[in-house]
């Protein structure tokens, strides 16, 4: 369902009652002069999409109040202290509410997951592992069979085996997956539309300083926790790494409220929802590290030092939260635990590089195609049945997951199969190795000689091999129509699954070609048989990598992510020689990561960070009003009365006017909120007496002794704000976008020789660089 | 040596050739509108101060002029390719040339340090190690005795035992030690005077914007690196980390000339700078993720996200380039590597928040106490005897550091063996426990049954305890007067020598108590007899991370740093817990870091980014003219003749003149610098006809038609600065602050009503802080 606001720009309706503050909020943005900060003056009121820079001046006075106060007794003191410990208090709580979250979502998914392949007849609500466990008659090679876990077929037919079985079973899958997956779209749709997608890209546009209400509400929050786990149980090629990062925020923005300090400010708001995008990530991997990174690389817009130490503080506390809560049964904090045991070599930088290209083209080409599928759900009638299209996805993605093992389980059990390293008691297809010396060795447990050294590939692991290729196939297909579905959906997994298998197939091949070719220039010296030197999982883990940052174009905070699972910093150069590698082919193909390119997609006022703005024209070319428009409505500083002043505000929809000292000069004094203006006349009229149509309103300090006979004039000045932000004409846009994006602007005056000329929006920014995007020359991608 | 250079500014003075650069830049510095950014008109100098904005522009402007080109032709495109290519290959030699020092500086210090001890008879150029593998006689437990190597009492007088023997070790101990510093201090002096020091305060100085002229130059380059190692060598009370990341930002600086692209531009060169700071703390302790972060928290001012990838891309090659040279001959990453084998328990947290009270306590100890010495040393005529100053220091830490064993050893040795975990077949004496049953162990290689089970202190441990409490006494004393000294000298190493001291100290406590009290109510439950439960090496690395952080205020990075160091998610909660409490207890006695305070001492104008701005103050009470000052000297569009413009700029001395519309409107129209205008006039009075002191200057677009008889106008427009940046004067200072720092400006224009009324300049900001200091009301410390 979609809304045209009006200049084209197109946002994602919401439910009736949200519709009404999106659209009054749409009004408010389209204005040249909307959104102007609120300074310190008396009588000012508080504009709820206030700049970061003005927002921390309130602060600051508040601190100062308090500072001062506490001088005075011992009781404002311990306020003091309390106010300072708030910020700690939000972040531990933050950290605590998102680690219990996220593991709850994580049995829960796990549980119904395991729901459609069968039931746990000593008690519905045991998973297949937790079933399994209270069971004696397990044997650790076979622990996923016992007798209380029975298949769909078991409990309906009896048997497990023969066609029946089978079909009894994929039907059930089946069933299950369309019912989790119409239960999931019916609930977003019906309770809380925002709940869909990653969050990742809205999440972004909040935090550069525009206000989606109700996109970090409590429905929100809600409904996304439980249609995740559903839409993750039926079994869609989807993650729910993005969407813990929207679920973080929400409970940072709901935890907000229980702070004074937080609730009235949003910019410091802001800062913790900084935090909680790194909360999410921690939560996510298990890697807090990592997650401050995201949260600095990827998805934050003023990350100052104090949000650093903060974001760290509380992706810390949830990764131990989630530890504690231990959803994986193996109290790892890491989402996939990888251990290798052999170093790599210099020759293997070759096929790393490969692997980053492969990422690099993969996710180029993925945004292309996704972006492409999104326009068409857009702009056909396709976008009129969600549901339809959910149901139609979700049955063709089991239908052809299920015969296939590698696409039947779920992308985070894939990828953590993938990267594993075959060991000796390997029972795995992956592992199916000959034994040096003669049999298969498929399921395992025999050799104890040279089980970890190199081994030629058995018929087990040749038929993973083909598995594999066509699970590539289909997940890259699949992915595509799945990312943007009205459902909760990660791009995380499905993408390093696509890298991983791609990985392990170039790894199991390079491994093959060591073993056959031990004594070649390439592999001798290093190589020697009877030694396992080349490792397929590390293979895996280098190309989920590569994928994942061609997709997003994350590197740094990729790398560390992928450097907290194994621990070893010496894979470090593998992994950013590949995700490097990946940035710079995916670049070359279009500067914009899945992120940047959802957010062009839905039109929100986004001024990138990273793009340097290449363009060389002046600021007078893109301010306004343009020669074509009316001359800019101004209020002068005296000499206008209360009905003109009326009749300006009312024949125009500016939230703002500058106000000049006189209409010949144009000398800027300073700017005036609508709102401000309306109120502060509203309340003269009924409050002070001999205020009529005909009073001079007064904008300076001391205003002329009116004449005799005149009504008393109603003094303004307390509602102007006296500085504010000017460029001159001349200045050239880029240094212009530049003080935008650094001072966090809505808008700027323009001037020439010190007369007002204009005013320059980051609205009207945005439109010239998206009008100035085919014409300007290329950069080079390296360049970034 | 200082040089007040006006002001009450002191500059640390450099040598005859630099000092004339420097004094330039001082007067350059003082005048109000020095620095003015250089715009992209024709006819513009480049301005050596320019500012990163301005500095980011011109970059674009190149951009956009080769990319253009590379349509051209296919020479052209690969020059873009080269030009985009630049900035990896730059970070790669940075990287690897600062690796190649590190490990040269490395094993240099090792060889000259064992030689304080003695000598290897094969061949003088091994160290003592080197010198015993090539023995056969040694055995494991007693791998550091064997034949070639003779101590210098073994050489002289052919006994290793006695009183006498032990005297000539100490004697060639200290003359070792004192040539070493001698000629040290000696060649700091003669060569180079800004190789002294850690670098670091000027080096954040550096990357504010401030130039130091030859500070990161060859000769510094060269001096640093070969003090370094003799400073260390010296066994005086000093690091060489900090050093580290001086060396790694002169290299950046020296390897930026070979680019076009870096040597041109000032501001792509502090980004360049940045990534150097992380590539020192990279090789310094093996962390590259620690570094980059390590430069983001403490170092960098501007920090965009290019600069993050390359930093780590330079720490990475950086950490392997050290690797492969192997220093420490273990092919080991990480300067302390640590491996711990048991968990912490949630009651520990007590004592390591213990150990973050000490650490912030001794941090706001070891700053007043260091800064009064230091202005002790400036103030007396103790600083003009630079030599004898660090002679005497030498002597003393000799003579005190001989006797005691944890002295004697280096100050990265000590850590090292403090941070280690007994393990069976230690032979320290600090693992000099009682086998359970028996005697003491402490040569050992003895048990093998629960030997790593908790046990009673021995004999052994008792001395090493006693020792250690006095090496702590002695190093919290000795390194307080040896930073600062006319040396090459980090703080890393002391810092969290002393921390890992008291932490060692506590941990054996600890464990010492658990031993005697396993059936208290604290340890019962998870320290039953017979198991490991208290690891002291864990103590002493929480005790070093909360000295440093004392010291430094670090907190995000120091954690990464000791992360990095065991590579263990389990211990980031007690370093964490450790370092925040350690920076909260440390602030409440002063929010400035040692390099704050430094920088301070030392009068640099540095805009600290993270402090905020507390007081209420309008810019118009800070900017000048102030209200007794004469009024601003501008220029005027139009009307001023070349006599009169060069009458004002040689009546002042400002490098900058505001233009105005008229004398009477006072409307600003642009920004022009003395020099600009200096040289402009000069030419056009030897080049273009009829230009005579009587012309007319005009730096409007379109001049009236001269009269028939005058001489032909200098038109000067091209030389204005049409976008010059004006806040008015009504603009809270702390907005005011908040723009300089994001927008990294050097000055700008204060209007009012559209009339220029001023001029306000970084330095009028950081004296008004200065004063405000006292004054302004105290923040509570948990607020940051």
């Amino acid at each position: 369902m979609q809304v045209d606001a009006g200049d084209g720009v197109l946002f994602r309706s919401a439910s009736a009652s949200e519709r009404q503050t999106f659209s009054e909020l749409n009004s408010n943005q389209s204005n040249p002069s909307a959104g102007r900060r609120s300074g310190a003056g008396p009588g000012r009121l508080v504009d709820p999409l206030e700049d970061p820079l003005p927002g921390k001046s309130k602060d600051r006075d508040r601190h100062r109040e308090i500072a001062n106060k506490s001088r005075q007794s011992t009781v404002a003191l311990l306020h003091s202290v309390s106010d300072a410990f708030s910020g700690w208090l939000l972040m531990l709580l933050v950290g605590l509410m998102s680690g219990a979250l996220a593991g709850g979502i994580d049995i829960a998914a796990h549980w119904l997951t395991d729901m459609k392949e069968g039931l746990c007849l000593v008690g519905f609500w045991f998973n297949h592992e937790h079933c399994c466990w209270t069971s004696n008659e397990t044997t650790f090679q076979e622990r996923d069979r016992c007798p209380q876990w029975q298949s769909w077929a078991e409990i309906m037919t009896g048997t497990s085996e023969g066609a029946l079985a089978y079909f009894v079973n994929y039907l059930m899958f089946l069933v299950w997956a369309l019912l989790f997956a119409l239960l999931a779209v019916t609930l977003v749709r019906a309770f809380a539309p925002y709940a869909c997608g990653s969050g990742i890209p809205e999440i972004k546009t909040i935090l550069s300083g525009f206000i989606i209400r109700g996109y970090l509400g409590k429905w929100t929050l809600i409904i996304k926790t439980i249609t995740l786990v559903l839409a993750v149980s039926s079994g869609l090629s989807l993650g729910k790494e993005g969407p813990l990062v929207h679920v973080a925020c929400c409970c940072a923005n709901i935890l907000c409220h229980l702070f004074t300090k937080y609730r009235k400010n949003e910019a410091k708001r802001r800062e913790v929802l900084s935090a909680a995008a790194a909360v999410g990530v921690s939560v996510a991997f298990g890697a807090p590290i990592g997650g401050v990174l995201f949260s600095l690389e990827e998805v934050s817009y003023y990350f100052p030092l104090k949000t650093l130490w903060r974001s760290f503080f509380a992706a810390l506390v949830a990764a131990f939260t989630l530890r504690s809560i231990n959803p994986f049964g193996n109290s790892r904090l890491v989402l996939f635990y990888v251990e290798f045991h052999a170093p790599w070599h210099l020759v293997e930088l070759g096929p790393f590089i490969l692997l980053g290209i492969f990422g690099g083209l993969w996710g180029a080409l993925f945004i292309r195609a996704n972006i492409a599928w999104c326009r068409i759900r857009k702009s056909t009638r396709l976008g009129h049945y969600p549901v339809t299209e959910v149901l139609v996805v979700t049955a063709l993605t089991g239908m052809l997951a299920y015969p296939n093992s590698y696409t039947r389980m779920g992308g985070a059990e894939l990828i953590s199969e993938l990267f594993n390293d075959c060991s000796l008691l390997d029972s795995s297809q992956l592992c199916g190795y000959k034994q040096v010396g003669g049999a298969s060795n498929s399921t395992s447990g025999a050799g104890v000689g040279n089980g970890l050294a190199d081994r030629p590939a058995g018929v087990g692991l040749y038929a993973a091999l083909w598995q594999l290729a066509l699970a590539l196939v289909f997940k890259m297909m699949i992915t595509v129509i799945t990312f943007g579905m009205k459902v909760p959906s990660g791009l995380f997994i499905p993408s390093m699954a696509v890298g991983a298998i791609a990985g392990r197939l170039l790894g199991v091949g390079m491994e093959q070609l060591a073993y056959y070719n031990h004594d070649s220039a390439i592999f001798r010296g290093w190589c020697s048989p009877g030694a396992d030197c080349i490792t397929p999982g590390l293979y895996a883990m280098v190309g989920a990598a590569a994928c994942l940052g061609g997709v997003t174009r994350m590197t740094v905070s990729l790398v560390v992510i992928m450097f907290e699972l194994t621990g070893g910093l010496e894979y470090i150069v593998p992994l950013m020689a590949a995700t490097m590698t990946s940035k710079w082919v995916a670049d070359a193909f279009g500067r914009e990561g899945i992120y940047e390119a959802h957010i062009r997609l839905n039109g929100y006022p986004f001024l990138e960070p990273k793009e340097e703005f290449q363009h060389s024209s002046l600021t007078a070319d893109v301010m306004r009003p343009r020669r074509s428009d009316p001359p800019l409505a101004v209020l002068t500083q005296e000499g206008m009365t209360v009905e003109e002043v009326e009749a300006l505000v009312e024949s125009t929809h500016y939230s703002g006017f500058p106000v000049v000292v006189s209409q010949d000069s144009h000398r800027l004094v300073g700017f005036v909120l609508r709102r401000d203006l309306l109120i502060s006349i509203d309340n003269a009229r009924k409050r002070q007496e001999g205020v009529v149509g005909a009073s001079q309103v007064v904008f300076t300090e001391h205003s002329p002794a009116p004449a005799d006979d005149a009504p008393p004039p109603l003094r303004l000045r307390g509602i102007v704000d006296l500085s504010p932000f000017t460029v001159t004409d001349h200045t050239p846009m880029d240094i212009t976008v530049d003080i935008f994006r650094k001072l966090g602007l809505r808008q700027c005056l323009v001037t020439h020789n010190g007369k007002l000329l204009g005013i320059i929006t980051k609205k009207d920014i945005l439109k010239h660089m998206a009008n100035d995007c085919q014409q300007r020359p290329r950069l080079h991608p390296l360049q970034l």
